[in-house]
């Protein structure tokens, strides 16, 4: 007998019907004879719908409050589905993130897992139950209702699967699995049967979708095998784990996108000690996740300095940027939301100075300029124009031989 | 500074216009100095939503799962309330059922408040803010959400203001006030300015909607005066409470009526001792809540006996009640659906024979039969055909003057 953790998101849970499907996959784990945990997302738009009830009533409204009111979606979404399994003769049980033993920090919107206290849990697996937790949410010490943020019900399941010690985690979702590129961009895309976390990492943290990198870090770090497969068919989906084997290692696994990139340049910045604290601690500060930085080689002590935020971030970076650009005597501060940015990713990569030249060079060949590079030891990621990204992604795709299945 | 309690019903907070008008009467209360605390309803029809979306799923659904699906219809209304009083710059927090300390036993569905563990409450008054509790709702000693039943939010109100002392518990809903009858049916009925505990709780069981008896009894045993009064103007409403002036006693206050009533007559019954017992035993182990029961003379130790119940639970009266009624030797059972009660109501009607007597023939003043009585210390009630209850309500206010101001 296995523990195994389950996860299925928002599109996976969105009508009766959907739950009702969701609860015959959950009752199949069972009759294996598996003890079964599993996380569930609020149905379909409900997160968005109270969001948007609430940006009615209030234009900014309090972090505890939005909270504790989005996280309704989840607690109707498992209840349902712990009637769906009782209607088909299970015994289930549906938690709240708090009555899981989800205890977090107390940043509201995106609050961080402090420890998993699964005594509940465990007591409810003894008694036979399949054990329901609504995702995305937990409890701070002051006993008052967070929400994990983006990625927060996939978080959940790593997490109780972790705390449990399960012998996987799976993530059901809408899409088949990991792929070498998005299959909507890419027609030829191969899904994978296997990853690493840190290729998946790396993935994720350059635009796929598939999975919240938080959660895959949360998988390497309790080393728990993260299955991401289809709610809706049985096809085998992607292994996420730790033992990847040598032979697929030393090659570009995977090519992400992704077009929420907008760049800032601070241009004609004096190059002294202290300037890119001066520029960069006060976007910390308000928030604000700065990705790719480069500063140019300083021509008479005056260097440009670049880095890329999300889109929707953009405004606000540039209300903080403007003056704190004055005030360190940079000529002006220019902005452009119309980039993306395309990356491979493979483990071994920095072993292997082919891999970026023969990326520049794929990327020359189809006359695309590169606007910023920046690497990791897994990864290659170049900053081009919005326009260009799907020809990139497709060329990259045929250079590294991707469209051949493993 | 008074400490006062407020509840606002779910046609109140319907959508996000009325959840600011709202907030707007708790603001008005709070700038007269006032420690505001809020008990609020799901918007709407919600809850009648979420109990539809459950039976779709499972036509059994499990209490202790119910009740935590449909308690997210008043942490919806609660957090948006606090929303919208911190959009017009107060300070608000809402509080779950759980988290405002109102501990219940574990009768899932209809449970009841054991005790209120106000600290938290107090706690947040203390810092100022203004308290929006999730009516309806409660938490049992295992930690599971609990709901209250019939009448839960005016409970959850009610509960508050005695655990806290409340100067008055305002329960503010969608009718002006208590009046002398339904005024749908007697357009000149009159508001009453105030009224007795024993008074409304006779008026609530017989029918009038206006306040649910549990919470009218919760108001008496901590002498909480109870106004209600229309969210919707600023009419005084009437004042439920235990120093009704002596002025206003010995005379009839109000008419109610129900067209909710079924009779079930056993026919020919052995007149021996236990038989009531074996009768009524087999229905309350059913939690069939039986209304008036009367009991023939017996002639030849063969007698009749009538009990009235709510339409809704005839048939499984009647299921349980056959086979009883094979079994004590009874001659048969029949039951009627289409009948109606009116109730007069007022402290002191036992001294005052006249108001019996009035009663009866008003009623048969107007050709109306009736089939069965039943009376209490302030109370006598008439079982009646349900087309002549709007006569019989018209006639009686008439006749007791009741369309007379105070």
């Amino acid at each position: 007998m296995a523990l195994i953790v389950q996860k299925y998101g928002g599109s996976s849970v969105a009508d009766a019907d959907k739950i009702r499907n969701v609860a015959r996959r959950i009752a199949v784990t069972k009759d294996k004879g598996n003890q079964v945990v599993v996380a569930v997302s609020a149905m379909g738009d409900t997160t968005d719908e109270l969001i948007s009830l609430a940006y009615q009533i209030n234009e900014h409204p309090d972090g505890r409050e939005l909270d504790a009111l989005v996280s309704t979606g989840e607690l109707v979404s498992s209840t349902l589905l712990a009637m769906a399994l009782e209607a088909m003769g299970y015994d289930a049980i549906s938690l709240s993130g708090g009555q899981a033993g989800i205890r977090t920090d107390s940043t509201y919107r995106r609050a961080l897992i402090l420890k998993v206290e699964s005594k509940r849990v465990v007591k409810e697996l003894e008694k036979g139950n399949i054990v329901i937790v609504a995702g995305f949410q937990g409890i701070s010490e002051g006993e008052d209702i967070t929400t994990l943020g983006r990625g927060g019900s996939d978080t959940t399941a790593v997490a109780l699967a972790g705390s449990l010690e399960a012998e996987v985690c799976q993530i059901y979702t809408d899409v088949e699995g990991v792929y070498t590129a998005d299959p909507r961009l890419v027609p030829e895309a191969q899904r994978l049967d296997e990853i690493g976390y840190d290729e998946m990492l790396e993935l994720a943290v350059q635009g796929a979708k598939v999975m919240h990198p938080r959660a895959v870090e949360l998988g390497e770090l309790y080393n728990i095998p993260i299955l991401v497969a289809s709610s809706f068919t049985d096809n085998p989906g992607t292994l996420i784990h730790g033992g990847v084997s040598m032979e697929v290692r030393n090659k570009v696994r995977g090519i992400a996108h992704d077009l929420d990139v907008a760049k800032v340049t601070v241009v004609g910045v004096p190059d002294r000690p202290g300037i890119a604290a001066a520029i960069f601690e006060p976007l910390a500060a308000a928030s604000i996740s700065v990705d790719t930085i480069v500063q140019n080689a300083s021509i008479d002590n005056i260097t440009d300095l670049t880095f890329t935020v999300a889109r929707g971030q953009l405004d606000e970076v540039m209300k903080v940027i403007q003056p704190i650009s004055q005030e360190i005597g940079a000529r002006e501060c220019v902005s452009d939301a119309t980039l993306g940015k395309v990356s491979i990713v493979g483990t071994g990569m920095q072993n292997m100075p082919g891999f970026a030249a023969r990326m520049f060079s794929t990327l020359s060949e189809k006359g695309i300029n590169i606007q910023l590079i920046s690497t990791s030891e897994i990864r290659i990621t170049c900053i081009i124009d919005e326009v260009r990204v799907k020809d990139a992604v497709r060329a990259l795709h045929r250079a590294f031989e991707l469209d051949v299945a493993d």
